[in-house]
Parts: structure tokens; C-alpha cells; sequence
């Protein structure tokens, strides 16, 4: 099809507390004793939120080590654990930031295709919907809780299950639930929302669609960093929408350089894709002009310190392997240069942009 | 639930063109040889446009009559017409404006759930979903191409079959299909939306959700009725995302002041709601004075003729039930004038408020 006909996720509920009403939300997907999975990021272990997951019957709390970002192997384990205590399972809850939502994505449509999730990396491989699945962003910037792919390091790439069987049957955005994020942390996610409004806004590929939800998230990424004052419930609340509206204008945008750049850093490096971002948008002045300068008012305005030297004392091989994954991104480089992109990024370029990081 | 768990219709289409997808996007919906059923605004009888329509083996063009807006007995008559011509069908294509795309999910509804569509008209009572349901708007405003209502004039009210099987399975937003809507009926249409914005940024239900997208349609709207120049490819463009935004946005909000006097009008005089809205904004000064003053500027500049006089000689009867319709709309009253709107609304001022009409 000429226009991407877009999967939405099925139910969306907004509110500060609508966590609470999860137990609710979910009674009507329960089949019959098949327990709810909540899968949890690591990072709440221990912690208040835990204690207000509505727990019934066999329902497990899983948590997700989400130190590198999700591997198929991972994924694979996840899902073969699940079938093995139980069988079938009613579904699977994510709970946590992009990573926990992708692999939540994931697990659930394992769970009913065979093989492995390498197998399905790619677009429109996946065979049969998944189980049930919510997902329940607790970091905002990432637009995983909309998006039809949950991005995975495989064996052979780092690529998502791309299909209309991946998106969320139901999220629950709840921005009281990121009120606790690390400040660092909290940015350089918010910034991989803000990041890719600059790259989708600035690129070739774009219709209204996407530029009204790209130009909102933006908007409301420009409030929140650039805005005065403390951080208050209201920039959890916004963000929150910025990463929705950044997730839906993806339908018919298309991220550019700093993403092309980041995945080679992230599949080398295991560097994630918030910071990754950031490190690569700080270098960026040649391609995004006005974003960059922008992106580093909000870097001081914030305190944020984004690492640099990072590429110090790599050898040529792994130069090669950073720069051959990046330009495999072609969708994303045509979108940020034109046609003629690989004219203009040649090896040679991107080495040295790699250098400088 | 305190937080309402917003249905999102399935799948949505947006390029200027994507109308050409159809056959496509319909194919896998088709269940066996039951036919797929078009109904289309009976403006397009005859025109261009119904000539692209892809009908396959019994499919069936049927046209709308929407001079007055949808009525339960019309949706109970085309149901059972469908009913006694196939038995089942694949599914309603709804081609045209809010009457049409309404017309369209309440038939749907209708083909799977007993008795008169006049028994669901409230909140959450029908029972079952209804067939597949596409909604394709060929003019923008109303927002009912993502609304989870359908409104019908009943034989005791005007309310809508409100419920989470209502929602479009698809819809299709393709700006060029609103290219050579009548220039009236457009500005009508589109201040649907741009007045739904004021009614609800102003209220005093909201949040961030129904904020951002409520924002982003009126900025939308702005662009559209205030910018310089003729009208071009890019205000259609513009205009349907304010509508889906538009719609959007009712999810945590509330219309106000114009829409309850309008249901009165409609319901008595069967006044458009485009219009009536309009006719009723025209005199709102002391709830909305911007939204007003503004209004009133892109009225002067597109050139529209709003009708005045219209309650003229109606009787004393006339006037109470249409105030009576109108005060029946408690949520949109509270919204616009908070817990003690009976004491500021009365009965008096209401028929005051109508008699300058």
C-alpha cells in the first residue's frame, strides 16, 4: 500500500491514578484461571509500586533485567519459561520504560508463533497475534506504548518484529507513575522523543498526519525542558503526551541521522537508545542546525552532563561494524539527506562522525 | 471507572490518494461472499467519486438521505432491508459526512443486536459488536470518524448508541475526498470542530490528553479559517487532522454551551448540528468571548452567511421543549458553568437566549 494503513493500540485510558484501575481493566481479558504476567522493570524491585499490581490466582510478577536493551535470546527464554509453568497464560502486562514494554511486545506474540524471535525481526513476519497485552509506561519519550514494533538485539541485527500484530491491545498512561524517575534517566528518554521530532519534522518523508503529532509532541517537549520553574506533576503529564503524539507520528514519518548513527553505537556498545541519542545529537550541528542548538539549551537548562569520548581506543573492525550497521538504516538516512544520501554520507564521514563522539 | 478506557477505532489510513486502497484494505475483511455495503451521502449520487468505489460480487451502493440528521426508525429500516436482501453481510462502509459515518456504526450495530436501535441509545447497552464497520469522511469537522457515539434522533430523544463495540474498525482519511464540499457546508462542518475546541479547552472537565489534541485542533482550525490566501490542498489537509484531533480530544472532556442550545434546535427544528452550532455560537459573547470575537473574524473572512431569526414565531410549546432538550444535556452544562449551572442557566434566560437566535 502507497499510505501505511495504521495499527492503533485498542484501549487508551489518561490519567494521574488510572494505574488503580488496572484490575478493572483488565477482568474482562482474564481466560478463565490463565494468569496475568506482570512484567516488571528491574528497577521497582522492592519498590511501593509492586505492592499495587492487583495480583489474582496464579498472576506472576516477572521482574526484567533491563541493564542492555532486549535480545531475542532474552525474549525466547521469557516465553519458553512461560509455557513450560503454564501452559497458556492470559497475558502480559509491561510495566516500565521502552525495554520492558518491547520485550512485554514480544514475549506475548511469542507465546503463540513458533521458532525464535529472530525469526520474526523484520516487517510483517510475525504469523499469529500474540496473548493479550498492556503496556504501562513508567519512563515517557520512547512512543513505545504506541508503536507496531518492539526493537530487538538479535543474533545477526538490532531490529524490531515490526507488525499489526505487536501493537498493545491496551496502555494505561499514567504519568504519576514516572514522578520518581531518575532526572538523568528521565531526560535522555524524553530526549528520544524530542530527537526524533527534529529528525521526522526536518526529514523528506512527512504528511499532515504525522507533522500535526510531531509538531504537538514538540510543542509540549519545548514546555517541559525549556519551561521555568521546578519540575511539577504538570511536565510529568505532558511528557507523557509528548511520547504519545511522538509514538503515533511515526505512522508516516521517519527518524534520521542521530537514530542511524545511535544503532551502530547501541549494537557495538550496547549503548541504550535515550543516551545513545543524545551523545550523537550533541555532534550534529552540520544536519539539524536549529535542533541541535535547541537540544543543548535544554542539555544546560537541565544539568544534564551527556557523555563524550566514548569512542576513544576502538579498532578499525569495530569502526567497520559500527558504520555498517548504521548505514543499513537506509529509510533513515534517505529520510534525513534525500536520495542521493549515500553521496553524501559516505564511510569516510561517518567515521569521523563516530570519532568525534 | 474514574478514568474512561478510551476504545480507538482499529486501523487508520491517512494520504491524499488512499481512497485508491480501498479494495485492498477491505479484502481480508470480507467473510466469504456476504457482500460489503457502501453507503453513501446521496450528495455523491451520480458523482465521480462513487465510480472508484471497488464493489465485488453482491456488494451494494446504497445512498444516504441526509437532508435531516440520522433517525432510529432509518437505521432500523436500513438493518432490516440489509437482514431480509443477504442475511449477513461483510461489513458497512460509511462514505460521507457525521450523518453518514453515523448512519454507517449504528446500522453495523443494528445487523447484531436485537430490537430498535432506539433501545441503545444512552450509554453502553448494546449488547453485541456489530459487522465490520469502515468510516470514510468526505467532509471534515465532526469528528465522528473516531468518536465511540453515533447520534440518532429517537422517537423521545436525540442521543447517541454510545458504546466501546461503536468505534470504526477503519477509517480512511483521505483530505482529497473534501476537495468539492460545498464552501458553507465545509465552514459549517469545520466549526464543529473549531467550536467543540472552545466549549472544551474552556470547560472544566480536561487533561493533558484531551488538552494536546484539543490545542492541536484549535491551533488547526486557526491555521485553516485565519490564514492568508486561497484555499488550497493543505487547508483540506489541515482540516482533517483537526477533526481527527478534534474528536480525539472528547475522550477526557466535554462540549459546552453551543452544543446543548444546538440539540434543542435540531431536535425541534431539525437544525443541522454544523450550523446549528454556528447559529448559536454567533451569540455566545458572555460564555466564550474569545472563542466569539474569534469565531466572528473567521466568519467575516470565509464569507458566511449565518441564518438569524430562526425561532421567529414559535409558540410558547415550541420554545419549552427545546429548552427542555437543552437542559437535559447536564454534563455539558456543568462543564461550561460548574456544579451550580442550574443557577445561572435558568429556564428564563435559556428562552432569552433563544429568542436572539
Amino acid at each position: 500500500m502507497k499510505f501505511r494503513n495504521f495499527k492503533m493500540v485498542g484501549y487508551v485510558v489518561f490519567g494521574r491514578g488510572s494505574f488503580d484501575q488496572l484490575d478493572e481493566i483488565l477482568a474482562p481479558n482474564r481466560k478463565g484461571d490463565a494468569p496475568m504476567i506482570f512484567l516488571v522493570d528491574h528497577f521497582f524491585e522492592g519498590k511501593e509500586l509492586v505492592n499495587r499490581i492487583p495480583l489474582r490466582g496464579r498472576d506472576k510478577v516477572i521482574y526484567a533485567d533491563v541493564t542492555y536493551e532486549p535480545k531475542t535470546s532474552q525474549v525466547d527464554k521469557l516465553a519458553d519459561q512461560l509455557k513450560q509453568e503454564f501452559g497458556t497464560i492470559s497475558g502480559i502486562v509491561g510495566i516500565g520504560g521502552g525495554s520492558t514494554m518491547d520485550l512485554a511486545k514480544a514475549v506475548s506474540l511469542m507465546m503463540n508463533n513458533p521458532g525464535s524471535s529472530a525469526d520474526y525481526q523484520g516487517w510483517d513476519l510475525v504469523k499469529y497475534p500474540g496473548v493479550y497485552k498492556a503496556g504501562i509506561p513508567t519512563l515517557s519519550g520512547t512512543g513505545a506504548e504506541v508503536s507496531r514494533t518492539c526493537v530487538l538485539t538479535g543474533p545477526t541485527r538490532k531490529l524490531g518484529m515490526n507488525s499489526d500484530f505487536t501493537p498493545f491491545d491496551q496502555i494505561v498512561l499514567d504519568p504519576a507513575l514516572t514522578t520518581n524517575a531518575p532526572r538523568n534517566q528521565r531526560f535522555y528518554t524524553g530526549m528520544d522523543c524530542y530527537i526524533h521530532c527534529i529528525e521526522s519534522l526536518e526529514g523528506t518523508f512527512l504528511n499532515e498526519f504525522s507533522k500535526s503529532y510531531g509538531e504537538k509532541a514538540l510543542q509540549l517537549c519545548q514546555e517541559v525542558f525549556l519551561g521555568d520553574g521546578e519540575w511539577t506533576d504538570a511536565h510529568d503529564d505532558k511528557l507523557m503526551m509528548a511520547s504519545y503524539a511522538g509514538g503515533m507520528s511515526i505512522a508516516y514519518s521517519q527518524v534520521g541521522v542521530a537514530h542511524a548513527v545511535s544503532y551502530g553505537l547501541s549494537y557495538l556498545l550496547g549503548t541504550k537508545h535515550g543516551i545513545g541519542n543524545c551523545i550523537v545529537m550533541n555532534h550534529l550541528e552540520e544536519y539539524y542546525p536549529a535542533g541541535v542548538a535547541e537540544f543543548k539549551r535544554m542539555v544546560e537548562k537541565n544539568q544534564i552532563d551527556i557523555p563524550v569520548g566514548i569512542c576513544k581506543g576502538l579498532t578499525d573492525e569495530q569502526f567497520d561494524t559500527m558504520i555498517n550497521v548504521s548505514l543499513g538504516m537506509k529509510p533513515l538516512w534517505e529520510n534525513a539527506l534525500g536520495k542521493d544520501w549515500e553521496k553524501i554520507m559516505t564511510r569516510e564521514k561517518l567515521r569521523a562522525l563516530y570519532e568525534r563522539l
